[in-house]
């Protein structure tokens, strides 16, 4: 349990979320990354993926932007007669949402041009690779739901906590309708804000009902209580604390103040990288809390683990093609010989990033509460 | 008008939030700002007001911080033999929340220890100075209303535009009552966030209606489309485009959307420093849509403003001691004489600054809709 808590930090730390087509000429169509601060020109995205950045730092010596090339160091940016940094990677990126920083002269700060997003344990600068079928999670003409952020008193610790509840618009057109919940976790680094930040979860699932491809049902994102989790430092993790949180203080919260179908048939657990891990604790621990399970990069069920829940309606496993998607595959297999409805997604050519996650979510949601 | 947003614009853009207090020993109290990202121990702030900076960029030639002494260049900090800079403020800052950002060898980015705030049309970094009075906006363990973000349909500007509505907790424990709505600004600079974020409005008005200082109400704050005025570009700015949103789309939204009580008499219109102007032009021009006014650091009004609307039920002015008190004063005398409810308040020690408006939140939510 504990190696592979460290797998998905180091996959986390580690995947430079770069391409590996080969070196080809640039197209000069960039523009302007969706995910920029209003009125920024940089950074930029062209049509094959490259990405280029532009740092004013006049006086500086060196300015990197993580972005690009992983361990070597990302892409190295050039300076001008103005004082100006450009640089351009070295290859289209994946994609989709990639977390970056700049490095000025040895110190590690955000890209003035780009919204930040909680990732890494800080803030950290946010572009968006545009993708083929971005249509899902796009902002359109159609019916919203609403992200309603809520504090919630938590006696275990001590203090109101924060958690954000997608509400469908159907819960709002029918003021007496109850309606299943998701309770669905953010990855290591991250925290309640990255499902509609980076994820866009609440614009999936406006166009998911829009499109009439799933049911209404409520998502609940609170705070996984990870990042305290550092390299060496797995041997104080101890699910219990989030467990309790979830478990005996957010659900009978959630349960008494929006309209739920309050039982554990109309409520599954899902989460991405080590949300994934602790929605597999969480609903090992607790089996008569969830009755459909997700791990979206996450790790993998045994038939083993889940003997003596016979009676889980779904079990959802989910991870990039340049991930393992192997283990996922086989997992799921085996389950479905063991007689679970199981279901497994590989999301092609991404990796260990939101894009892999958006598209699961898109997956999920239409075979959730069946 | 014109000269006035102007005024505004500069107040925002130069004031230093300094405090004038003479130059005192430093006791060396300091502590993490609470405004600081988690697990940062910089910048910090001391009880008498000082905030210490440190920024590590080993390489870097010269580091400042835009906070401390405005137009003599901020506080410049000092380098050690690691390559960490380390700075204090020259003085103590005024209580309350400050913006500010870095200056890394002429380029500007933000103190990667501080979370992020929008205001001067970027993402700044933010510093909270705790201030005598800090509990009235502090995390309770109180009923919490709810933040509900909402993204209600726009034909003028062809898009899905995003607001948030405070909704109190007796919204959701009385689900057949319906309540008055404040409609609330940003100033220059800001969106939609800034109230809740940098003005903890959520927070402040759980509390008030803990202590029962106030009636529970609606706030809905939306992006004022202030952003594109810049010095010079006065001439474009035309208040018709934002009125048509405010007036024409949202307001019927919320109230299709949300149990208000659906007419001028339980609608009121507030704003700061921009959107107190915009404030000021919009319930002049639609004299028949709010019936209570408040303009903080935003403006006055004159009793000739308003000879056609006798039946305004209350009209609020206020601003900073450090800004001109007097201004408010004088203009709230003029219209009790002319025969309108009229209340002024002054913020005192504090200047063109969020910890103005927090305040002025405070004292305006008792007075609306009596």
């Amino acid at each position: 349990m504990k190696h592979q808590i460290l797998v998905f930090v180091a996959i986390l730390l580690c995947y430079p979320g770069f391409s590996q087509e080969k070196q080809q000429e640039i197209k000069e169509d960039f523009k302007p990354s969706s995910k920029n601060q209003p009125g920024q020109e940089y950074p930029q995205v062209n049509s094959q993926g490259y990405a280029r950045f532009r740092i004013v730092a006049p006086a500086a010596d060196s300015v990197r932007v993580s972005l690009g090339l992983g361990g070597q160091g990302g892409t190295k940016l050039t300076k001008n007669a103005e004082g100006v940094w450009t640089g351009t990677t070295a290859g289209p990126m994946d994609e989709g949402f990639h977390y970056y920083h700049v490095n000025v002269d040895g110190g590690t700060f955000n890209d003035p041009g780009a919204k930040n997003y909680y990732g890494s344990v800080r803030w950290e600068s946010g572009i968006e690779i545009p993708a083929h079928d971005q249509e899902f999670y796009a902002l359109k003409d159609v019916p919203h739901g609403r992200v309603q952020q809520i504090l919630f008193p938590s006696p275990s610790t001590g203090t109101s906590r924060r958690a954000f509840v997608y509400t469908p618009p159907a819960y709002h057109e029918n003021p007496d309708e109850r309606y299943p919940v998701l309770y669905l976790q953010h990855g290591w680094g991250e925290d309640e804000t990255a499902w509609t930040n980076q994820g866009h979860a609440n614009l999936i699932m406006d166009n998911l009902l829009a499109e009439g491809k799933t049911d209404p049902f409520l998502i609940v994102m609170t705070y996984g209580m990870t990042n305290e989790i550092k390299w060496g430092g797995l041997k104080d993790f101890d699910i219990k604390h989030f467990q309790t949180v979830l478990v005996d203080e957010l659900i009978p919260y959630i349960d008494e103040n929006f309209r739920t179908i309050a039982d554990e048939e109309h409520r599954a657990m899902a989460g991405l990288s080590m949300g994934g891990m602790e929605t597999r604790m969480i609903t090992l621990n607790k089996p008569d809390v969830f009755s459909h399970y997700a791990l979206l990069s996450g790790g993998t069920y045994s038939p083993e683990d889940l003997k003596d829940q016979k009676d889980v309606k779904l079990v959802f496993i989910s991870s990039g093609s340049k991930e393992r998607p192997e283990a996922v595959r086989s997992s799921v297999e085996e389950l479905k010989n063991a007689g679970f409805n199981a279901v497994s997604y590989v999301s092609e050519g991404t990796a260990h990033e939101f894009q892999t996650w958006r598209r699961s979510l898109r997956e999920l949601a239409p075979l959730l509460f069946k």
